[in-house]
């Protein structure tokens, strides 16, 4: 019920989302098309908010992905202060990875891309909040739509 | 205008949730009062799911709070094993507290309790959400009711 209201959310962000989108005009054979292809809104920072981020000692803070219209937590990821910067001047989410020691920058090989619409920091400064405009199939590297699909338990 | 959707979902959310709330009916002076309280829903957690939990070196896993209706983000918190197990036998937010070094059980003191209804692991297992009521004034000590107020800057 929640996957299919959240589907039901996401056709209704689709059909009235204008505002980060490209529009794309073309003719394929005889057929013509329209459609609105997603684009980059980087992020002009705030010097004084960036100061105010607070990184670990292995120097990454947590960013929160959620996703625009169905307010869907998508996945959690890693940043440092060089995939902050790229993450704010593409509008393109760029984290650390842990586990690989690189940067990556969500969807650069599957297609699930994410653009970034609004961008927060917590009260302390050491969590990280981006909103986005999810592209492809969502998040999460198993296909799922978010990352969290995985219930702990069920409720007594 | 973000907000003032919020405090109107809010308002939608809590004039229709029925599943976790006590039902109080009394009498003041003369005046009769009837009044839903949240009320605890404890997750019966699986075996199988606590166990693909994966905590940090430091013992710690990050913790989303979203809260239930409006899907806003409220808070990032870090649990340990025995505040994860609080958590889902009470059904209210136990936290490791990294700079105090200890428990602390969300809105104990200042009554902006945290009422958990949905339980969820991502798919690396090193990071939970939790779908809580939030009641009182929010999730944030500053009193605003997310932790995310701060833009890190503007849309280009």
């Amino acid at each position: 019920m929640r996957l299919q209201r959240s589907a039901s959310k996401r056709a209704a962000q689709a059909s009235t989302c204008s505002a980060g989108r490209q529009k794309v005009h073309g003719v394929v054979g005889a057929t013509p098309y329209h459609c609105a292809m997603p684009s980059a809104t980087p992020i002009i920072a705030l010097p004084e908010a960036l100061a105010g981020v607070i990184y670990g000692p292995d120097g990454l803070v947590p960013a929160i992905i959620q996703e625009q219209g169905t307010g869907d937590v998508l996945m959690l990821g890693w940043m440092n202060e060089e995939s902050l910067r790229r993450t704010l001047q593409t509008g393109r989410t760029w984290f650390w990875s842990r586990s690989r020691g690189e940067y990556w920058c969500k969807g650069e090989t599957s297609g699930d891309r994410q653009w970034v619409r609004r961008a927060y920091f917590d009260c302390d400064g050491d969590t990280l909040l981006f909103v986005v405009e999810q592209e492809g199939r969502g998040a999460c590297h198993t296909g799922a739509h978010s990352c969290f699909y995985r219930p702990l338990g069920r409720s007594s």
